[in-house]
């Protein structure tokens, strides 16, 4: 039977309260510190790994985090998951994600199929249209090809399939399997819609209508705003949009669209670029192989979240050093760093799946927690933080947590040699030298030039960013944030926190408004 | 006599810490909350308003912040700098950014000429050369006119210069004044550059290389990449490209330009924007009168900060309040939030501007303060943001306050109406049901509904984002933490702390490391 206890409940997070705060600067130094790098490295999967060894953890803490996993019974929690528990308590849902790449236990039945083979089938479905599309056998009213895909969406809808999409885009034209372009609608704001019409010839463009109660208000102005433009230039709104929602949605058989390609109530926004909110638009722009290929990745790396030991689990380490280092050392934010240009919005996605799950003060069981939870997560890709907020973070008054992530390769490996060395070994060459900067500092007479050090990071390495390590490192983020939030024993797959400024803003737009409200509608011409 | 003093020394610094907590939720409900919204609103340059009422302030708490200023000198310091004095301390420079918009106090003379007059001189030389890039008069080999503009820099270089043209980018097209489209290589990440120069025809191809110092490693090694590829290209790379470095740089005379446009060391990177660095490319981009109008907006607004009142001088107000939410109530972050999809990257440009400017550690004599300084800053653009990151900021255990932007009015002034609303109209009645849902919350009887409130903004409100309200919004940051630089007798305008990666990154380059890093530098195969 599943306990499910708050974090300052169980006996071993009080232990690591008393653990002695690991000097990061001391361990970090000469052959102490080079075997530290050779030993604190746990194999991910798709050839990734993740090195703690700037962590301010040492054997002790160590053993008390893994005491901690116990206790809070990360494993068996997972297993309850994936083997179909109804995991998200507040809206009294299963939490399937993990099913959308493949099967880790159990056959889970809800709604009266198998879920596994539900999100097969989509799956199967979009690789079929997508396939008919770049074989010209889905064409527009003038019989010709589509060239351009855009995803109309908003939060989970935008953020991961589109972080997904730059994270592949000169990967796949590298590889020859860019299929058409893809560009992302979001933002109410008129102005984003107008300039991504703007941009692209929609006479060739294929619309992606992501919303999964098909009531989100952003994406159905937006999608009204487009067939708008459609019907302006002449052209059915029908013949140009795909729907990708849930079943039981308006969208769902309306002749408004192409296709329709569904997901369920138990993927949640900010888990389903996996899904088929990031297939139809992945499976589109590079083909389904490409989104197949990515989601082997990120089912293998589900299996390594498997693994009971949480030294050999890295998603489960992740979390646990996350827990300690918020909870018992008081840092309140993250940084993700990437030195790797083709992650540019994958912090911003990081920033969506960590903030909105494990953002919450009550516990699972709506209560409030005695404790501090999700931390503010922030980045940006290395080399360019380098000459920006990296000031603070080396020499600042608060320490921030790191987590880099670094690849050997570049993606499209056109470099030139210069002074000695290419672009990819500068680029390398930096991630090495900040982990050491940051740990262990450099003492100066001159105190403003001087580097405290003690400032924790980690780095995930892998070889290449490619579809496979993409599942993979996505996966790992979306693991650890499901361990965090179980050690919180928060709910981390429901958002009631967005719902207010929903219900206000309605207000605002029927003119129900008093006091303040009315003041600032006023102020904003509302 | 100036006396630069630490915050803590200050006794209304001490008086602040005993005030009582403002309740939000009480004084922002009913009639009183609207006469606060009413009443607490700053006029700022260009129409713009800076409105607290939002904020946990009273009279008794703004009566300190004004002696807080009083004691701080924070005006009489203005005036130092803007008159020329050594206000970086640290680098032994002037600080002089404010004079590449206009002329605040006295002629200010330095390397034996008047500055001013020389950054005027700078902007009328890429006046004048981008007129004739737009009139065919300056062409490629070929004869041809150029019509794309890539900006090569990194940091201040490109963070500022970057988001200022995608602010800019949909108004310039909507007034017919759009010239030439703008790219920007940063990372030296080999991608980056390689992704760029695939998308642009390089042919027709105008490059903008940026570095002060002539020797940041990363723009000289993308410069390089360039030249590469357009020598591949059969084209000569002198014939495609300009400088934008100071006079003594060994870029400055070098034949391999077409042309050399200058700054200074008085300018520093995050604070160049109106220099020549963001005034080359935004000048090609959208022609010369519009980058003097965006000018003209930050000279407006850098008047306003002029005002010794704080309470009629926004940028002080701001800073004020700020460093109350950071050193009194605690706070350690601060969200950027503008409801402007034209602003996606303003938030990156103030995280580098704020952070890398007050994230220190000790004073401007380089001693060690006993406070917090610079908070983290983040921010992605309302309502995408609120689909994300927002359940933490609304029932998230950490308080963060928040800096909304909005405009009632839309760049491209295309939109549709839709359930009896346009779409500007959502997003304006979005952000006001933000701020009240924030301050106010809601109770509910399930916790895991309930809203705290407490949660502090401000919201700066303009009528449209245009060149000059762009320009007074800029210089309001830029003022914004200048004053907060000095409450916390920090120097903000040297960067210290990004020197240890630089120096250690070479090491790794040069394969002289040990240790630690040798490992680190072994798994990323350097």
């Amino acid at each position: 039977m599943l306990k499910w206890e708050n974090l300052d409940q169980l006996p071993a997070f009080q232990e690591l309260k008393n653990e002695k705060h690991v000097d990061l600067a001391e361990v970090m130094t000469g052959a102490a510190g080079a075997d530290r790098v050779k030993s604190m490295s746990v194999p991910m999967a798709e050839g990734l790994a993740y090195n703690y060894a700037a962590k301010e953890v040492d054997e002790s803490v160590l053993a008390k985090l893994v005491k901690l996993a116990e206790e809070a019974q990360l494993s068996e929690k997972f297993e309850e998951l994936y083997n179909g528990a109804v995991v998200n308590t507040g809206e009294k849902r299963l939490v399937l994600h993990q099913l959308t790449r493949g099967q880790l236990g159990k056959a889970v039945e809800a709604d009266g199929t198998d879920k596994r083979a539900f999100y097969k089938k989509q799956q199967d479905r979009i690789a079929e249209f997508a396939n008919k599309v770049h074989a010209g056998e889905i064409v527009n009213a003038a019989g010709e090809k589509f060239t351009t895909v855009v995803q109309i969406g908003i939060g989970g809808s935008d953020l991961g399939p589109r972080a997904m999409y730059l994270a592949l885009e000169n990967w796949a034209r590298k590889h020859g399997c860019f299929k058409m372009e893809a560009h992302f609608i979001s933002n109410v704001d008129p102005d984003d819609a107008s300039a991504v019409l703007q941009g692209i010839d929609v006479a060739h463009s294929i619309f992606v209508l992501v919303s999964k109660s098909g009531t989100t208000l952003e994406t159905l102005t937006n999608e009204s705003f487009v067939k708008d433009a459609l019907k302006k230039a002449g052209l059915d709104p029908a013949k140009h949009m795909i729907a990708v929602t849930s079943e039981t949605s308006p969208l769902a058989k309306s002749a408004d669209y192409l296709a329709a390609f569904y997901m369920d109530d138990y993927i949640g926004g900010r888990y389903s670029s996996t899904s088929a909110v990031g297939g139809a638009v992945l499976s589109l722009a590079f083909g389904p192989d490409v989104f197949a290929a990515f989601l082997d990745g990120a089912h293998k790396a589900d299996e390594t979240a498997l693994e009971k030991d949480p030294l050999k689990n890295p998603a489960m380490l992740d979390a646990l050093i996350g827990v300690y280092e918020r909870n018992v050392l008081g840092y309140p934010c993250t940084a993700v760093l990437p030195y790797s240009q083709a992650l540019s919005r994958f912090p911003a996605h990081l920033q969506q799946l960590d903030m909105e799950s494990n953002g919450k003060s009550v516990n699972r069981f709506g209560e409030p927690v005695n404790y501090v939870t999700g931390s503010i997560i922030f980045g940006e890709p290395g080399t360019n933080g380098q000459h920006s907020f990296y000031q603070l973070l080396h020499q600042g008054t608060t320490i921030v947590p790191l987590q880099f992530i670094a690849f050997r390769k570049s993606q499209i490996e056109n470099d030139v040699d210069i002074q000695g060395s290419t672009s990819q070994q500068k680029l390398c060459a930096n991630v090495a030298a900040q982990i050491v900067a940051f740990a262990c500092g450099k003492k100066d007479e001159n105190r403003n030039k001087n580097f405290e050090g003690h400032r924790p990071s980690s780095i995930i390495i892998g070889d290449q960013l490619t579809p496979e390590t993409l599942g993979a490192l996505l996966a790992h983020y979306e693991n650890k944030v499901m361990f965090q939030g179980f050690l919180w024993n928060v709910n981390s797959f429901d958002q009631e926190g967005v719902q207010l400024g929903k219900v206000l803003a309605k207000r605002v737009l029927a003119h129900e408004t008093e006091g303040a409200l009315a003041v600032y509608s006023e102020l904003l011409n509302i």
